[in-house]
């Protein structure tokens, strides 16, 4: 069979069914690897962008610096991680002019500055086609530590800051809008919820959590199988980004919660969270300049459900996924 | 400027000098970056491969798996690093089999496993050629990380295993051996020298040290470079690989030397070593049943020398570079 046949998250089960299960480690299948060090879990994840499959024309190469650096701190964020550094592989075209590999760097190098930490060392390798290779590690206290197992009926549903940003940018790029180079920064440049991530970890108010880089209703629905829970959303709750709001008067057929729920790209982290320890939770985002939005709750059932407009309705399992879209 | 122009070399000191400097860290310009967590290292090296310009066509796809894995743990060998785990990003085409993927991730849990560590976890995503980047992290205690810098003038200069089993794998490619799926093992699994190089950190014999992967002349000008100090090789003493030997009576022109020195692929550890130390150094690296033969001294000098036949030559700065090999 074809990988175009099976699929990302089929490809990503063979590969699990075939590697030796580590010792002294749990995360296979979650945001990051976790290694026991002691009393603490040190955090590994790897991201591979290249530019046929994944960067938009317009994306700039120090956007693909910032952007590849961006969602590897991102998947660091989700379990509660303070990033220790990053290491980025370059495979790139023996024709690409060395403007360019300065560029990225400087993305790359700002957007781990921004959040405290360092692009450490990489690899430089010729590549047909430009190919960027991230990895981030971090380090968590094994008690603050944020898995995707561990919701539990009754929890409320949150979401960080806002939905939208990402489709916005891709919007405003295929309609070739006035304002493109600001529009798109949501997509082109995301911001990695670094500093929540360890506010919530630090709360232990969480009882799962994960980034939302594939989609939202895609990240309820790894999140349903992994904990055998259901999940009830109310859309009238989503934090749908102002950029959207003021786009949504350019395009009257526009669907924002449609977007919110289905478009994937907005790197902002997806957490259950015991419900008498809400408030604490919510106050530690909020001190680090960010909203936690209570949107739905963990239910018993096998369905993941939205409801709209007074009607309870099945959500889609809909996102991004390699090899088949 | 091209990447062309420039080449490998050059391009990695423009990176250098973008990046903003880590803080508790060193390694930038060593096999690894080297992160500071109380009185330990923490390792972390990536190294990126494709099917256009690294993998020889008739590795196969659980050989790729296998190299990918072994070319990471050698970086975290050659500073004395207990491996702690592998990260392996592929990108793959869509039309590829899925038992291309199986067997990659047999070829590579099967070296990890080899070197007592595991592959965590990875990302899988579309690329128009397979592209496998590859992330190993281990630690070792400060006392005993060995490297680059630290060369002493009179240290003997020594290199473990053998030279040219990657060139005897290549010439049984190039022209066809009959029995070339053995002869080629020798650059197609190469085996990281990771009990030599935790053996080696542990003797705390060690002033220096490297891999040879870019070929053992290119690593002495490296390491001649980064230490201000001369190289002279006794060509006499280097332990020509008993596959090369035999391969020299089917090509007579064939220069064994030449090729020790000067051919990259072979995955063993250059190091200097305090000369009071090196029975100490040597004893190590024998009980894990390896060989560690001085093939020379550190010299003040500039210029790097190989005695061959009696004479003292110019020892060649030759090795593969990127973008413009």
């Amino acid at each position: 069979m074809k990988l175009s046949d099976i699929g990302e998250r089929e490809a990503i089960k063979i590969i699990s069914s075939i590697l030796t299960e580590a010792e002294n480690t749990v995360g296979i299948g979650d945001d990051c690897a976790a290694v026991s060090l002691d009393e603490d879990f040190l955090l590994v994840s790897s991201d591979m962008i290249n530019s046929e499959t994944h960067v938009p024309k317009d994306m700039t190469s120090w956007q693909i610096g910032w952007f590849s650096t961006a969602v590897n701190l991102s998947d660091i964020a989700a379990k509660g991680g303070k990033p220790l550094g990053i290491l980025l592989s370059l495979g790139l075209p023996r024709t690409l002019d060395d403007s360019f590999l300065r560029d990225l760097m400087k993305g790359a190098d700002k957007c781990a500055t921004t959040y405290d930490t360092f692009i450490l060392g990489g690899d430089t390798k010729e590549n047909p086609y430009i190919t960027v290779a991230g990895t981030a590690f971090g380090m968590v206290s094994k008690n603050n530590f944020m898995a995707r197992r561990g919701a539990k009926i009754g929890d409320i549903v949150a979401v960080t800051g806002t939905l939208g940003k990402a489709a916005v940018g891709y919007y405003s790029l295929k309609y070739g809008l006035k304002n493109k180079n600001i529009l798109s920064k949501g997509l082109m440049e995301p911001k990695p919820r670094v500093k929540e991530g360890m506010a919530l970890a630090e709360s232990n108010a969480v009882s799962s959590s994960m980034d939302i880089s594939d989609g939202f209703a895609s990240s309820i629905y790894q999140l349903s199988e992994l904990n055998s829970v259901g999940f009830e959303i109310d859309s009238s709750n989503l934090p749908i980004a102002s950029e959207l709001k003021d786009l949504k008067s350019q395009f009257s057929d526009m669907d924002m919660v449609e977007l919110a729920l289905y478009s994937g790209g907005d790197y902002e982290l997806l957490v259950t969270v015991t419900p008498s320890m809400f408030e604490v939770a919510s106050k530690s985002v909020m001190e680090e300049g960010c909203s936690l939005v209570p949107v739905g709750k963990v239910i018993s059932s096998s369905e993941n459900y939205v409801i709209a407009n007074g009607k309870k309705e099945s959500l889609s399992n809909e996102g991004y996924e390699h090899f088949v879209n």
